[in-house]
């Protein structure tokens, strides 16, 4: 097993053990924030045929050669219906918006340039051939392809597939993460919180991290510190994709986590990761049997959270068939000087405010590792890279935006 | 009723309607994404007792003036564990990380500055008072304000709520939009799509914008251009918080909607924004007597969407409690000249293109607002202010970011 990755070789390790789960199809009205797991292409011309772009008058524009020329109206074509037959010559028929075309016709002409007499309708324009008219397959060829393996539906897509008659859609599937905390100091929510003893807060933190991104935990519960419960535990989750334990803050002594994966057939890939939140992180997987991608996390909320950020939500990510992976990133300019020791890269919890067309990031807090609240309150992570010691105040920085409400604009712009 | 509106006068009309609906309590681990409608204070110390920050030795600093100095240790002190009687002086205790500082104790010692020999341990440095100890309090005091009022809940306040104790939070009801089609020639996906009949895809699309914001859309079908089945529909409609109908493609002589609206006690507040696409666009609201907010959108694919996005979208939210309104938007530099009349608004939708620090952006394929395919290519909506009529090559535009996934970074920045 390797020891002290950087986050860098963490990370690729880790995403390239990530492969994209297999297909599932599912409702297409369901598929939305899913990753396509086919190629969509259609099997329909849209429109099927051609019809009209307005409500006027469909026409023969060489009757119209000549204006002004009142035409006798033979017939009204809404639209959903076919017209009773085809446009003769010396012809006009009523057409309303997406009705079809009558065969015959070649042109509308807007109601706005027309002049309606009872059963007459009296032209002042010479339409172009073709004109108001809206092609068949002007949106979509049959045969086309609509939609590339690894779109991520969004609303557009959906309706695009509901278009193309297709009420299913093959999707890769969600991962499915077993959550496991891990101390005898830890409770629920609801639990006795004295003698020392703490809510197991990394549960909440990492359940809705994975639903964040539309992966499905589901929680193994809190293992004392006992081989035997750990192992029953970690059983119940050898079935899901991922699996992600975090111990109790008190690591060493006390941490049967890692012997228990190895007597379960997990091999250990790398231990440590020189980042600050968070060294204490080890990569599993099963091999030569299935078996869930393995990440055991810190106990410490922060230290917990930043290394899923940082190493686990990316694999969920691509297990989940999806091709953007990582925070949006923003160049931050430092509003405080800081420090550090070489040899681990620090993610700073950090606020972010805006100062005309620069961002300016603060740390957020106390940047201990105990402490949640920094986190409630960081809308980015600054990186601050592992051999850096020092960065100025007024230098700028990298910082990968957590909260996504920084980003919302404060109008719509207009 | 007012004609013709500007798109901030509608956007002005419509948000200063869209009140925050009230609150509901919900257990905190489906809190994600809601916002806060309350401050959440704290009733808790976190952590409650001053505790160690490392596996060590609890000791009297004083004990420790002149190392090296060896002391016997007395107990242990797990994690959720008290001490099981005060420490003397000239006494040290094994303590692990997080658990609670024996009385009497002063200071921890890291295990890596001590020599464990048998029953005893000796001590090569001497701490100061208060060493690798965390201080009851030092995440949260009780009575502390913790999470404001209208915050928008992610993985770290869920933590926070649980290590609170707060197994219940008060957040802001997710509106409930009705969504309303209607045309003679709509069907749905699976239905016949000959004699220029078309699949209602605005019910699709608007259901998963909907979705997508934490709104909770329920679908009224597809209303023939007749006022009974339309008033039906409508009436099934009431109880929501919002209704959003979008017509057929044939607005004009087939639509009943605003009269049987009207008819129901909404009083229609204005009609037309100067936008392309969407112009056709209605605001209503029921007024001395409880009714949803009413939105009637055009019935073209992108005419609809686009109005959603720009009217409705930002309202929905505005209920839910949210402060983030609006997408992100950017600067980005025109691929291409875009022309047209002074008068409308036009959303242009365009691809964008990262080069170096600059984004560039294209139209998305065919602009007609039939076309729903430029709609699922489109990564953002291009400003093209209402009386500009030219933007050139080369010259920078407001972008509204529709695609979230353009906002990901390549790689993690490590």
């Amino acid at each position: 097993m390797r020891e002290g990755l950087s986050v860098a070789e963490a990370q690729k390790i880790i995403l390239e053990a990530a492969a994209p789960l297999g297909a599932e199809t599912v409702p297409s009205a369901d598929g939305l924030g899913r990753a396509l797991a086919e190629a969509v292409v259609s099997g329909r011309t849209l429109p099927p045929e051609d019809n009209s772009a307005m409500d006027g008058y469909a026409v023969r524009a060489a009757d119209l050669a000549t204006p002004p020329v009142a035409l006798p109206v033979v017939y009204e074509v809404p639209a959903g219906v076919h017209a009773p037959r085809p446009l003769e010559r010396g012809e006009a028929a009523r057409i309303l918006t997406g009705a079809p075309l009558p065969p015959g016709a070649d042109a509308v002409v807007r109601q706005e340039d027309t002049e309606r007499e009872g059963a007459t309708v009296r032209f002042v324009i010479s339409p172009e051939p073709g004109a108001h008219i809206r092609r068949a397959g002007e949106d979509v060829e049959r045969g086309a392809a609509v939609l590339d393996a690894g779109t991520c539906l969004g609303p557009a897509h959906l309706g695009m597939l509901a278009s193309l008659g297709r009420t299913s859609v093959a999707v890769h599937r969600r991962p499915r993460v077993a959550l496991l905390s891990g101390g005898n100091e830890l409770v629920e929510p609801d639990g006795d919180i004295t003698g020392g003893r703490i809510v197991s807060s990394n549960s909440y933190t990492l359940a809705a991290a994975c639903r964040e991104i539309g992966a499905d935990p589901s929680y193994l519960g809190i293992a004392r510190d006992e081989p035997a419960d750990i192992e029953r535990r970690l059983r119940a989750g050898l079935n899901c994709d991922a699996l992600v334990s975090s111990a109790g803050v008190s690591v060493g002594d006390h941490d049967h986590v890692r012997s228990v994966l190895e007597s379960l057939g997990c091999r250990l890939v790398f231990w440590g990761v020189k980042m600050k939140p968070g060294y204490p992180f080890v990569f599993g997987r099963f091999e030569g049997k299935p078996g869930p991608l393995v990440f055991g996390l810190p106990g410490n909320p922060v230290s917990a959270m930043v290394t899923f950020e940082e190493l686990v939500r990316p694999a969920l990510l691509a297990m989940a068939g999806h091709r953007a992976l990582h925070r949006p990133r923003i160049v931050a300019t430092l509003g405080e000087t800081l420090t550090k020791k070489a040899g681990r890269l620090h993610f700073v919890r950090v606020r972010l405010e805006r100062q005309g067309h620069e961002v300016v990031a603060r740390t957020a807090g106390n940047q201990s590792s105990g402490v949640l609240r920094s986190m409630t309150q960081a809308q980015g992570l600054l990186i601050f890279p592992a051999e850096a010691t020092r960065i100025g105040e007024g230098e700028p920085a990298q910082v990968q935006v957590i909260d996504p409400t920084f980003l919302a604009s404060a109008g719509s712009g207009v």
